[in-house]
């Protein structure tokens, strides 16, 4: 669905000091790679690849797989989408509160969808409502940051074959807890794994994402998808971050220690702040709506935050924000208590 | 579909010294752009508008339409997907032959296609067959160069007001010949217009179109899209002609002359060449395949054509060039010529 996302400073018709609202943390140093994409603007006078075949085949061998257990598309998004088309008309379940796409590309592609807010554990045996053919969970979970036991998520696809399941992983790299390796993905005959080189990088602008998985899962969504969808200068950033590992570095510890402070600072107002796993927090008022709080912050502060009310499951209490530097922190923690105390 | 386009250099593993298999006139100066896309590489750090709003708003006042007439997508491609998508299911007929994206987009989504090789005209009362439910036409025509009356379009179009029509004018700024404006356009009930940036301006590697139509038809398109699908750097490159409508102009005049002397002297060497109304041209051997004229060109010469049998309604005789510069366009025609002599 095009509306009700995070990053819509466009509303405000103005440029925003500081920007909470989307998952990415804009503070990333990519300078090697805009020198880099200036150097290769001659590629836009040709085509892409249809698929882009060269970098699936240079993730494959960072990742250790066959070239046909990665599909490279056009930010994570396409793969939801591409995903959902494939399986038209399924029954499906999504864990929720989560990413809305998956339910709006779901609905859009014939899907009968309903929502789950466990997963079975062993005392249910790990089974699943016989009637759901396909999945769906982010992991870390966007927007409550929480991040689903490996051990759990691996017992529940094994014990459930007849289901496909689609665990977004687009925030992989912003957790220090464990999360399937796309090698692990392959080995399962029910898995797709998605991936976000846009989060990873800081590039949504670029829009690049890839899904891994058992080769006969990825050969019906290659059957499914349109030729060209990932722009060359998208490309070219994908093989330049596999060509230069040490480009675009994130010290995590940092910024999730910082994220702990953030959380701390935000609950000190008397907001009820959910623990998380990763670099991003769903927060909510005990007065006041998401909604007058964000207007507030973006017209007299210049500050963007995600309300959150529209999440499934959610209300007119929640907020998300993710962390950014400590003093765009330190901004935000005193124009939320300015609101507050009036 | 993935497979079976022009522009794949890549097969054959190694850069090509000519490229007549795309029909993108890669002489254009994009100098200009270049430099502006450099200037502007921060915004790959943030999320492009969920829909390409300002650009589509910029669109609307220079073909003076209203923005909701305008809908900007990834490369005509997408336009092609989701036109098929949201008629999903539908009796289609395909004006033949022509780019085969729109029989492969509308057998992905459910179509049942067939094929026409002509348009009723006046004696028949411009009727088509009461089954078909959607009309997908190329004009000017991609491979023949044929571009079709547009009084009788009209007609066509007025005549059947339960058939939804899309013609695909990719091509429109690479002929003389009159093509519906999207003002015209967009007075229809039941027309789609698709427009190409990429193709006008050379730049495939950006992926850039529109669709222009009625408000209502595109809302429909709308609602069956997903967010984000134009990478921000192609939504600056679009705003950035719009500004500088000077830049990367073409002297269609001496191009299209250029197209005439190339198309003759391919027709000395004992080649039928269709007649041409555009910068490409459909030609077909006497004597040999198209598929190994290709692999000869590419290996001995470096050169690169279009291998057309794979177009509906045509064989493995037929292959595609699109002028290039005169000193290009006699490279291939001596090439050609040693490949017949042996």
């Amino acid at each position: 669905m095009i509306k009700g996302h995070g990053d819509d400073a466009y509303r405000y018709g103005k440029k925003m000091k500081a920007n909470f609202s989307s998952n990415v943390y804009n503070k990333v140093n990519i300078e090697g790679l805009k020198a880099h994409l200036c150097k290769c603007m001659n590629e836009i006078g040709s085509y892409p690849e249809p698929e882009p075949y060269s970098l699936e085949a240079k993730l494959a061998i960072i990742k250790d797989l066959n070239s046909k257990e990665v599909c490279v598309t056009n930010g994570a998004t396409e793969a939801i989408y591409l995903i959902a088309q494939a399986f038209r008309g399924a029954d499906t379940a999504i864990l929720q509160p989560t990413f809305s796409e998956y339910a709006d590309a779901c609905l859009i592609h014939g899907h009968n969808v309903s929502s789950i807010f466990s997963l079975p554990d062993k005392k249910e045996s790990y089974l699943l409502s016989e009637e759901i053919q396909t999945l769906w969970l982010c992991n870390p979970n966007n927007p409550t940051g929480k991040v689903y036991d490996i051990d759990r998520l691996q017992m529940v696809i094994e014990h459930n074959p007849k289901v496909c399941f689609i665990i977004d992983q687009s925030y992989e790299f912003f957790t220090f807890a464990k999360t399937f390796s796309a090698k692990e993905a392959a080995s399962f005959p029910n898995l797709f794994l998605l991936h976000s080189m846009t989060k990873r990088y800081a590039i949504p602008g670029l829009r690049l994402g890839y899904i891994t998985g058992n080769p006969a899962l990825l050969q019906r969504l290659r059957n499914h998808r349109m030729p060209w969808s990932v722009n060359q200068l998208a490309i070219e950033a994908g093989l330049f971050f596999l060509d230069n590992p040490q480009e675009a570095p994130i010290n995590l510890h940092a910024y999730l220690e910082e994220t702990k402070r953030l959380r701390s600072n935000l609950k000190s107002l008397g907001i009820e702040v959910l623990e998380t796993q990763t670099h991003f927090m769903l927060a909510s008022l005990c007065k006041g709506k998401a909604s007058e709080l964000k207007d507030y912050l973006a017209k007299e502060h210049g500050i963007l935050i995600r309300d959150a009310s529209n999440f499934e499951g959610l209300d007119e209490r929640f907020f998300r924000v993710a962390t950014q530097t400590p003093k765009e922190n330190d901004l935000l923690v005193a124009a939320i208590s300015q609101w507050i105390d009036n």
